[in-house]
């Protein structure tokens, strides 16, 4: 099993964007140097707790600062952009990286960002909008055909090129076709990890969904996968998850129920999941009611918390009860106090995950 | 005098894109070093001479290996984006910077580009769009109001705040009221400049425009600060220039007329200039034929090319000529041979700037 990390990032409404961007940055140059091997790094403009609207650009500063961990954006949610111009983006990010880029792709979730492009996404226009876009820019890095490319969603022209001056569409990714492309599913037999499944993307399975429905994702990635009359492989499988390590079970269990994790949970997504009818995804048993789902019931049975030992048992368990899965992407909390999230991931790297090895293959 | 710097970049077509934001990268930390004060990076889509389509990219990635050089968009060509991301992207590059970064506005110049988002340069109306554009995203930064924002150009909402979930347009800029603006003229009393002068902008005139375009340019700056009954300040008056420096005037010279900045000269402006009917711009005598306007006559006339005494003298004399500017923003070209340029662009800081201290006030 490799180990990744994801961030959104959290942070409380009213920090200072330069303190939090700052952070967000020392978190990757830490990890780089830890060893972990990639981290995704959200998008998204009207959620203040998650405050990073480019994610491409933390990751453009990353680079010059770290040396191996490969970055990518967590997603790039495309009904915030249109298709010419974000195949610029990402190529360009692509070349600035050498190839330490994986390209993360998504419909967007959060409603205030849908709300501002004019998405309804209860007509799943997002996600259509995002199908499209995602397939046009694969044709644009591959054979960008002089002409109009006009849709309900846009409206460009690619010239005829001209040699004397090389006015031409010029820029492909480094990456050969073009970087990994990641997807995010979230509800039980996401289609868009079918579509990772079809179209040979990596899947990831996003954080706090519980395990009968992470396994309904394998279930669709397969599907996919047999689709396309290839086989899904479980080494692509990445799966998002809460980590908190600590010497003692004692102390990750106290930081977790009392610190940074904690309050994201409950001052943020224990408000936002509801109003999208998503506690559901969090429930080991479908019937309990929403006021059970707190903070606690998460640590005891959604979180991987606990010393080293109790944490590779889980990771262990969780490998089983999914059937295996390739990277597991710890989630990014502010590191307060910096020195037990720093041993937290240290202990994860260090000392969890070498007994895990022969995991996830 | 300050001394800055600004690139398109320049690299010949075919190049590989990796190798030469690579380049690009090293001369910024190069500058950095050195003590240059500034540097701009041009914006460019079909260009493929001018190969980078997200200055913004490779600003975030010098962020984090630069310690003093601001750095700065040359400019964001405000028809490539929307008003709405474009607030957000740069608002966050200000933050990520604290601060060492200026935001340079243009409407588009290159004719592939303007092409691709539909602009016809005749009708203006891409200066009218960044008129507009520009005005919004200040807005936007002071106050986003929620409401419905629809324009010819673009179609998005700011929605109503959240407070549960602290959905919010939250995100102005590091700089307060916002980032340093600075704006390019080109043609002769250009009303970008005027534009520069009347809202209190930086004002930057593009290299190779002869000294009486340069006049008219201050007289276009002047204008514009009377109108909103301030007085133009000399000192933000930025002027571009090819500048090569060496210990002779004859090693100057034969690297200014055989090196990239002759190969960038004849085989990309030479032919784009006389497309956009720009020659003229070049002339000294408003008469002479397109003709003429060789390297040589450039070397001669235009360029800044000599010993550190002869550069000294004609920066003296152009300073004298426009009537006094506040920073010599020095082109990018390939650094090849390295070891040349190097040495030009340290001599031009430390041999030449010093002698200028006073100039400029």
């Amino acid at each position: 099993m490799e180990l990744g990390f994801f961030t959104m990032p959290l942070h409380p409404p009213g920090a200072n964007h330069a303190d939090t961007l700052e952070a967000d940055l020392k978190q990757l140059i830490y990890l780089d140097q830890l060893g972990y091997s990639e981290a995704w790094i959200g998008e998204h403009y009207t959620a203040e707790w998650e405050n990073i609207p480019a994610p491409d650009l933390l990751i453009a500063q990353a680079l010059g600062v770290t040396s191996q961990i490969r970055l990518g954006t967590g997603v790039t949610c495309m009904p915030n952009h249109d298709p010419f111009s974000i195949a610029h983006r990402i190529a360009q990010l692509d070349h600035m990286s050498r190839g330490r880029f994986n390209w993360g792709v998504g419909s967007g979730g959060f409603p205030g960002d849908l709300h501002v492009n004019g998405f309804d996404p209860r007509t799943g226009a997002n996600r259509e909008m995002t199908r499209q876009a995602v397939e046009l820019v694969l044709q644009l890095w591959k054979d960008p055909k002089p002409g109009i490319y006009k849709s309900e969603w846009w409206d460009f022209n690619i010239p005829e090129p001209e040699d004397d001056i090389a006015l031409r569409v010029h820029m492909k990714p480094y990456q050969n076709p073009h970087p990994p492309i990641g997807v995010a599913g979230v509800s039980p037999k996401s289609e868009t990890l079918t579509m990772a499944g079809e179209r040979g993307w990596l899947p990831m399975s996003i954080n706090f969904v519980s395990e009968h429905i992470l396994r309904s994702h394998w279930t669709a990635i397969e599907e996919g996968a047999s689709r396309a009359g290839k086989s899904a492989d479980r080494s692509n499988w990445r799966i998002a998850r809460e980590v908190v390590v600590a010497d003692s079970s004692t102390e990750a269990r106290k930081q977790a129920l009392s610190g940074t994790l904690a309050r994201d949970m409950e001052c943020y997504f224990l408000k936002l999941l509801p109003r999208s009818k998503m506690m559901g995804l969090l429930k080991i048993d479908p019937n309990m009611p929403d006021s059970d789902v707190t903070v606690e019931y998460l640590v005891d049975n959604i979180f991987i918390v606990g010393s080293p030992e109790e944490v590779t048992e889980k990771l262990s368990s969780l490998d089983e009860s999914v059937g295996g899965f390739g990277t597991l992407m710890a989630m990014g909390h502010e590191w307060v106090p910096e020195g037990f999230w720093k041993t937290s991931m240290g202990l994860l790297k260090e000392e969890v995950m070498p007994k895990l090895k022969t995991l996830g293959r």
